[in-house]
């Protein structure tokens, strides 16, 4: 037969803190506490099993609970000298609930049970406060009512309103023990008249209403909808916790407090917390009095000397001291702890992990390692490698005033103020002359590039986290706040208005691409600096990680940035946004326009050698590191101006008809761009363009081989492929242009050939395109369109409703959709490995900087993954916890064992 | 040790009709005419087991060949009683390819091998004729020089030219004899000039140089890419057949013709044919001389008596006759038969399966079923499903002259003629006003339904054979011509031109969607007449298929046509174009225009109503049929204006100011629309739709309960999920509705709720999906759409380029992808079997009107193909030639079994 009930506290040692599944995390933790000897109230868990029982059998508890939690309570009566029911010496307890996985205040608590008017009285008698005795009471009545019964708080709060306005006081607080007993009558009568029952005057009923309750709330539609967006499997149960209540407002000798093992904001190794004297948990947090420091230091810093637990309860502060350092011996991580002192004695309420910073993380993760508490592989697992983003752009700094105007999504992290400008020309002029501009656009195209570039930051009305502004800052490290659609933006006028306010170009916001917010004025930032924890913990990383890491990347700048942070190749370098600089893109446009291949390849001459110089400076840069170069892959329409007035200036700077461009344009239009004639398709159409990247590609690698010694050994990569024609065809055409510069060169250059998967078909085909592919690389931003059938840039219209209904628990666009497109990836993978053993396997997509689906790429067994150069680092820590955690001895650890 | 050659003629008996993969077509059609007695010239085929060693070994012959092909022309020395390079009797040969599966044209023969400076002289002698033997001989030397030794023949006709200028002729064939032996030697000294060795006097290396150029042309380009696109295996290889030669020009006893067993354009059982008088194969198709009628009746018929070949050689007719009789019994097909008179005697040269018309090829399956000659299932093979749809559509007459103006595709077939107009509303008018109008339109929305409707065809100048305007027509059964690329249109001349030539408003062309001509003025049309054949035919194939036929159809009209086409149900009413007509798209701006979803609501009710009106009216056609309903489909900003002007006009119809029209469209603007908000995504961000339609679709079944007695039960589609969730939430609302309904008209509705399975995602997830659906409709254009990331309407301009270059074999919006979108669909049929065996299954792209696709879906085990109304007797056909052929008896069968 089960255990159904695991007690703690005294001598007994019937859990602990493995038994998460069973007791859960509150109840698990408390068990083990209580067995290392801390100073828990003691208690007793009700399982998970019970749970499950209850849910499998209509509600009912299994056979031979009641007989064992009966006798609990009759230990713990025993051992707190007390009744539970008696006149004399009550016994409270809370009930709580208490999940293997924590679901903050998803669940119900009552607090208090074991009062009625008997014990009331006694419990006035024991504490000599009748005032507590009473309010104490109402408390009860209320969180019964409510959470047994299912009456509504407004009822409650409206009695009580009534009684404080007929007392004639300010607040509750304020009423006299003897108003306090008439509001119990009240709200007991409250509950006869709407529950059509009296409130139970029996403690065992009060007992068993609170733990059905508990129980009845693990399918509360809130909890159930947590549940499916956190992937919490229905079956696991919640636990439910009878303990016995201490007070910490039973005089001056009483206090209750939070605290922290270590700072959680820099992760320093010294005590952290606060604490009230003659208080409830709740007025800690509540904010109705200010809590005191925890330590004399803290107090002297603040200014408060003397007012510190450690001055005022030295004792007190001794014990607490011994339990931090107990706990976090034992815990082996930093620990955030409840606690109360009742007429001098100190309970600690509750232990988990803090919660923290990044720095604080990263200090606290290296420091522990040297401390001796945990090893190298813990503390990788400790960091979130998410938060890491944080250290590395410049962030607001948090005691700045903010005036928020309006809130888009935080698309590319760090903060930035300047101008407002709405146009990238202005924004390049601007930012050369030395002004710091914001480049505030509806939506960002390829030709805001060089705008992008010259910004301090970007602001869109339009668009998700996936949008080509989000993407594009990301990958230039700028600070991006996307989809702000509140922002009436005018170009025509120059100007937004957002509620009413009216900013025109040339004012100054601030915009915080982690937050989302968009503020008037300058607020002021302050500049991350790098730890030695950091670089100590990537070493770490790259000691454990199977996956290489590599950047997207295509300006020197970002190269630099890239391999700065620990980037070991380039894994996409866009050749297209290298068409948008003011020399190339009239030529590019020449090209469009060109009546035939004879007018196309004139055009294209005059880019070769400026195309030829910027692989040479990325060559250059990256050394032998391994570049992969994506050809020409966005529709042409998208060099080619859109609106009127842009499209006559184009066509006067180009020398271009302004007939024949807006022909041009009309026959380029597309209905769906995304699905149009793109990637390797304008390789098949126009031959030519492919060539002459080929040629730049072959003679920058040629020439850095002589210059620099280096051998440069690009990976040619043919983007859109759907079938395996395609690739051999232009594989093909590639090998040509490669003869003919070796014939020229008198030197052949080494090459790799590989495709993009980012068609379903590919993936599907991954075989037969593989025979001509020496590389994959995983373009999951496509793939993804493709596969769930959504424009990233439309999406934004309906994603959020998608994840309130549990349609999505994660943005596809941000963590991979693992069960519809990742099973598309895991396709091509088995299937190109089967046409080639030794195929190369990386991922390009944004994917591959977000952790989950690194997580997912190691377990692939990809090569690679590439990222943007701000989230190298990110993925170089989250390729080590992927490997760390395939190993079972690792996989239940994580950064944020909450309970 | 293999058999290399194959002899056939005489006494011998050794290849055969089945041995077509050894021998080719040809050779085996040879073989199989000589076994049963019918006079064929004597000859023998080297196997393509030789061409497959020829490959194998670097172009070497296998051992014991060169033996095998001596010992074969000793026997046909014999038989023939001449000897090869005898100057006194000379054997000449002609040396052909022969593939198993026929490759027209794309390889090479050689004629009149044998001759030489002295054998040339006996042919001279033996058949009385110098002039035709040095005509041979020069005919060998031009074609061995090009063919063997790759001379060009522009050098031959240069030559040629030149001596016909110097000898003051006006054609080659008024060349002296000598004249023509002057040619022979300027050719021979071509010859040696040009590939440095003489031309072979040996008659022998003239055999041998022509085999292995015959074998070689396997390999030339052309034939490459041939197979490529027909997707021949290359292993497959040529056989080479050499025959002796026959003459029909040695006299007025001689003579050479084609003729078919039966008429091939109407399938009556007369034989038909021409033939010419002392002339060459050749002379027949080259126009020079007018072929004479093969019989008396058809001399008869076109005034001609006494010219036929029946009254001018009665014997040669005789045999003639018994050869049709006994080829038609020997092959229980219709013939189509080449053959030359030497000298009084019949050869049959080749026979082959004839090319016929729909019509004929209809009626000769039914006549020989009739006759006995074949089975009813024979017979159904016998028709190319594809081809019915010639007999469905009114034609073009082809009497009638035609001033062909542009060129589109042929979209959608059919002719009609009408006055041009520009604009959906004026073709309304004008035909509510009696007129004929064709719309002409750039490309067509969903707002220009009503003007398709009214106008007797469509013409566009973008768009491919799937675009919107294509897919509507076609399921109108309208002509349709699309992406005409020369017309430039100008709607607000309201003209467009093409090559020069305006056309205005209201001038009368003729589009022929079956071609995709379009010509100036009315071209006169001719109505089909549907056969008793063609009714008997289909009583067959209903009989054989196991797919049920249902048809795509919302309007009424088209429901009906469908049924009376042999629809069993509608696998696809497409409710979105059931809100554009003038009545309800007004409601339906003012649903999309609305601030919330109470406005929303009001507006939906005011469609409500006539929603249900428009299903009451398909539910009374169909009865009890089933009748499958998808939800609105299509994103919002198609129900609003495009341009500036029509904004006004519908900002004053429906009473909306403009501004807010223009915020509303601006905010609904999509970068990728068929990536975007639509499908079950509206269903979920505006629940008030779908409701509004499911109501709509409870009452009117209860209503044609009530009033028909007829028991409905509708089949609603939720269309674009990609996951199960999506349509948990759906079929959750949908169920509410009928609850609400049920409860108001105290009759529950019953009916079954699936989805379409139209992206990657869903059919990747289609087991999870299966759960919430009772049945799965392929979506096969959006699928494959998403799934090769092509969108239809774009891809018209890189499709063609993509065809040529061998990517797609046929257009894959047109006949399924296997390989890729095929995959899809199969692991969604597997997967969604798995979680719900009797899931009902059916397609309801375009695919499910065309065969090859039909015969996947059989494969597959579907339950129904759905198309439009004229394709449904298509997929009759295509259905019972699909279980047919799923038998390996008839796997071999096919209705153009040509050599």
């Amino acid at each position: 037969m089960s255990q159904w009930v695991y007690r703690f506290g005294g001598e007994v040692r019937e859990g602990h803190a493995g038994l998460r599944h069973l007791l859960g995390g509150k109840g698990a933790n408390l068990a083990e506490m209580a067995a290392i000897g801390l100073p828990v109230p003691p208690g007793f868990t009700i399982t998970t099993e019970v749970c499950r029982y209850f849910y499998a059998h209509e509600r009912r508890y299994p056979p031979g609970l009641e007989q064992e939690v009966a006798r609990a309570l009759a230990w713990l009566e025993g051992l707190r000298g007390q009744g539970f029911g008696d006149p004399e010496r009550p016994l409270l307890v809370s009930v709580r609930s208490g999940a293997p996985i924590s679901m903050p205040g998803m669940m119900d608590t009552i607090l208090n049970l074991g009062l009625n008017h008997e014990t009331v009285e006694g419990l006035a008698r024991v504490s000599g406060d009748r005032r507590f005795a009473f309010d104490s009471y109402r408390r009860l009545v209320q969180m019964y009512g409510e959470v047994v019964l299912g009456i509504e708080a407004r009822l409650f709060e409206e009695e009580l309103a009534e009684l404080v306005a007929h007392e004639g006081v300010r607040r509750e607080t304020e009423l006299s023990p003897a108003a306090l007993e008439r509001l119990v009558e009240r709200y007991l009568a409250l509950v006869e008249e709407r529950s059509q029952t009296p409130f139970p005057r029996d403690v065992r009923q009060q007992l068993w209403g609170a733990i059905g309750a508990v129980f009845g709330s693990w399918m509360n539609p809130r909890a159930v909808t947590y549940r499916r967006l956190h992937r919490i499997p229905e079956d696991m149960g919640t636990a439910v916790t009878v303990q016995s209540m201490v007070f910490g407002n039973l005089g001056e000798d009483c206090a209750t407090g939070v605290a922290f093992t270590r700072d959680p904001a820099t992760g320093r190794r010294v005590f952290y917390g606060e604490y009230l004297v003659n208080a409830q948990g709740e007025d800690v947090v509540a904010g109705i009095r200010t809590p005191k420091p925890l330590t004399r230091a803290m107090a002297e810093a603040n200014g408060a000397a003397g007012s510190s637990l450690e001055e005022r309860m030295p004792e007190v502060f001794r014990e607490l001291e011994r339990v931090f350092a107990t706990l976090e011996r034992h815990y082996r991580d930093m620990q955030d702890i409840e606690f109360t002192v009742e007429k001098g004695r100190l309970y600690v309420l509750q232990t988990r992990s803090g919660k923290r910073t990044a720095q604080a993380a990263l200090k606290i993760a290296v420091d522990m390692v040297e401390e001796g508490l945990i090893g190298r592989e813990e503390a990788l697992l400790r960091v979130d490698p998410a938060a890491l983003e944080q250290l590395l752009h410049p962030t607001l700094d948090p005691k700045a005033e903010r005036k928020v105007l309006a809130r888009g999504l935080p698309a590319s992290p760090g903060a930035a103020s300047g101008r407002v400008v709405f146009d990238a020309d202005e924004a390049e002029r601007r930012a050369l002359a030395g002004e710091a501009v914001i480049l505030v656009r509806i939506e960002t195209s390829p030709e805001d590039i060089h705008g992008m570039h010259a910004a301090r930051g970007i602001l869109t009305s339009r668009g998700g986290m996936t949008s080509h502004a989000a993407v594009v800052a990301r990958g230039m490290g700028k600070p991006c706040v996307c989809g702000a659609s509140n922002l009436l933006i005018d170009y025509e006028q120059r100007q937004f208005t957002v509620d009413g306010t009216v900013v025109r170009r040339g004012d100054v916001i601030t915009i915080d691409g982690s937050s989302g917010q968009v503020m008037l004025g300058e607020v002021p930032t302050i500049e991350p600096k790098l730890s030695g924890e950091f670089a100590t913990l990537m070493a770490w990383a790259d000691a454990v990680r199977r996956l290489k890491v590599r950047t997207n990347a295509e300006t020197p700048k970002d190269a630099q940035t890239a391999v700065r942070f620990g980037a070991e190749g380039i894994g996409l370098c866009r050749t297209e946004h290298m068409f948008f600089q003011d020399d190339r893109i009239v030529a590019m446009r020449e090209m469009i326009l060109a009546q035939d291949s004879e007018g196309r390849r004139r055009a294209l001459a005059k880019i070769l050698p400026m195309q030829r110089g910027d692989f040479v400076a990325l060559f250059r840069i990256m050394g032998a590191r391994p570049v992969t170069i994506r050809l020409l892959d966005p529709p042409l329409h998208e060099f080619l101006p859109f609106d009127e007035e842009e499209l006559e200036a184009v066509a006067a700077a180009g020398g271009f008809a302004v007939a024949a461009l807006k022909r041009r344009l009309a026959e380029l239009k597309e209905a769906n761009p995304m699905l149009g004639l793109r990637g390797c398709r304008l390789g098949i159409v126009y031959p030519e363009i492919y060539e002459m990247q080929a040629r730049a590609i072959f003679e920058a690698a040629l020439e850095v081989a002589r210059t620099d010694g280096v051998e440069v050994v690009p990976e040619i990569m043919i983007p859109l492929v759907a079938t395996a024609r395609e690739l051999e065809l232009l594989r093909d055409r590639v090998a040509r242009v490669a003869k003919a510069v070796a014939a020229e060169q008198g030197r052949a250059p080494r090459y790799l050939l590989g495709t993009m998967i980012e068609l379903p078909r590919a993936a599907l085909r991954a075989e037969a395109i593989a025979r001509h592919a020496e590389f994959f690389s995983f373009g999951t931003n496509d793939l993804t369109q493709m596969t769930l059938g959504i424009s990233r840039d439309d999406a934004v219209k309906f994603l959020e409703a998608y994840q309130r209904a549990g349609v999505f628990p994660t943005d596809p666009f941000q963590s991979l959709d693992v069960d519809g497109v990742g099973e598309l990836v895991r396709m091509a993978v088995e299937r190109g490995r089967r046409a080639r053993a030794d195929l190369k396997l990386g991922i390009c997509g944004e994917h591959g900087g977000d952790p989950d689906s690194i997580a997912f790429c190691e377990a692939l067994g990809l090569d690679y993954v590439s990222c943007s150069p701000y989230r190298v680092p990110i993925a170089r820590l989250a390729a080590a916890q992927a490997v760390l955690r395939r190993d079972p001895k690792w996989t239940q650890s994580s950064g944020s064992s909450n309970s």
